[in-house]
């Protein structure tokens, strides 16, 4: 049995949804999302070990729904830190072996499948990365450096989701740079340590929840799925 | 009085809706897609001369359709042609003048506001060219030709949308060209003939409908706007 571990990253203020609770916290379908998040990782499979970053001062918010909803997941929950890649260290540091590997997800991406979990763990297990992705369904165009801007070839890109898969002994390896300002993702650390990432296909099912509309979807999402 | 007028297009055939009605005619909030269109562009002026292409065989249902709906907005409906291009220039050669300004519109970008297709005509009329877009909130990855991929910045690209505004003088002289297959949109026609393209902010709301769960989410969006 290969060792896998989840870090299921849950950093947001909650400031952009012009609600009071953390959005990872809001409720759809009667169940905060990041309930949702970890049940699809847990459907996935009982043996994955989930860590749960959060922001310090959530934490005891977290302890108190998990009493509400009766949430009795394990899952191993510590804090964050002040940026994406500090929290995912923070996660990577509560992992004692370099044997196995690691999915990293978005706290507020539930609509995950266990099919995509299945595929990450399996093909980071082959190929030593596994990064999600869609292909682009709308025309892009880029800004150049004098302010015009020209169209791009969209066939050639992939908008980049999560999970992203890999191996242990690769991603400890890409955790031990200092931050770059370039890291917008996982991907790009590991990238940026001279390994090859593999892509495999999302959904455009699989969105991250961000701004208030996202909240109306989402629970329509979760009715037509029901 | 500056001419304006707005090719609306509706081209699918609905078959990826697994739906047997195209998508631009499937209902929602109870009234079908293209009909909101149509009543977001007459909402911003009742002055703007609105055409709008079909697949000839769906002229008749959707003739159909308004007296159904008692839909009387005045509309020229014409025949599109087998590509987004063609029928684009279709609506054009409906238009004898050389003088004012054209909107092109995809017939399922419902959540279009007022606001955004005054901001196009008004910008056009100064630029030339008003192109809707927004920036990508996912980290973005090329492909490249040896089948391995690479972080890009995301931060220098935009996608398109629609509205995409302009001059009608420009506007003719880039369709005399014949169609070429990196065409995806207006914007790349026009950048072809070799004038300059304006991007104009467009919103995340402002979604193209296309598989069938875009459904229940524009569903969901018409019920909270109301």
């Amino acid at each position: 049995m290969i060792n896998r571990f989840a870090i299921i990253v849950a950093g947001g203020s909650g400031s952009r949804m012009g609600a009071n609770s953390p959005k990872q916290f809001l409720p759809i379908g009667g169940l905060p999302i990041l309930m949702h998040t970890i049940r699809q990782f847990r459907s996935y499979s009982a043996d994955v070990s989930i860590i749960v970053t959060l922001p310090a001062e959530q934490i005891p918010v977290w302890d108190a729904l998990c009493r509400k909803y009766q949430f009795d997941e394990p899952v191993l929950v510590i804090p964050g830190g002040a940026t994406r890649f500090q929290s995912v260290r923070n996660g990577l540091e509560q992992i004692q072996t370099e044997d196995g590997l690691v999915a990293v997800h978005d706290g507020v991406r539930p609509f995950v499948t266990t099919d995509m979990i299945r595929n990450s763990f399996e093909t980071a297990n082959r190929t030593g990365s596994a990064v999600t992705c869609v292909p682009l369904k709308d025309s892009v165009r880029m800004l150049e450096s004098d302010g015009k801007n020209q169209a791009v070839d969209r066939t050639k890109y992939r908008l980049i989701q999560t999970p992203q898969t890999f191996q242990l002994s690769i991603f400890k390896r890409a955790f031990q740079t200092d931050e770059q300002p370039f890291f917008t993702d996982c991907a790009s650390v590991v990238e940026y340590a001279g390994f090859p990432i593999t892509l495999i296909d999302g959904s455009y099912d699989n969105i991250k929840i961000t701004p208030p509309e996202d909240l109306e979807i989402s629970e329509q999402k979760l009715r037509s799925a029901s």
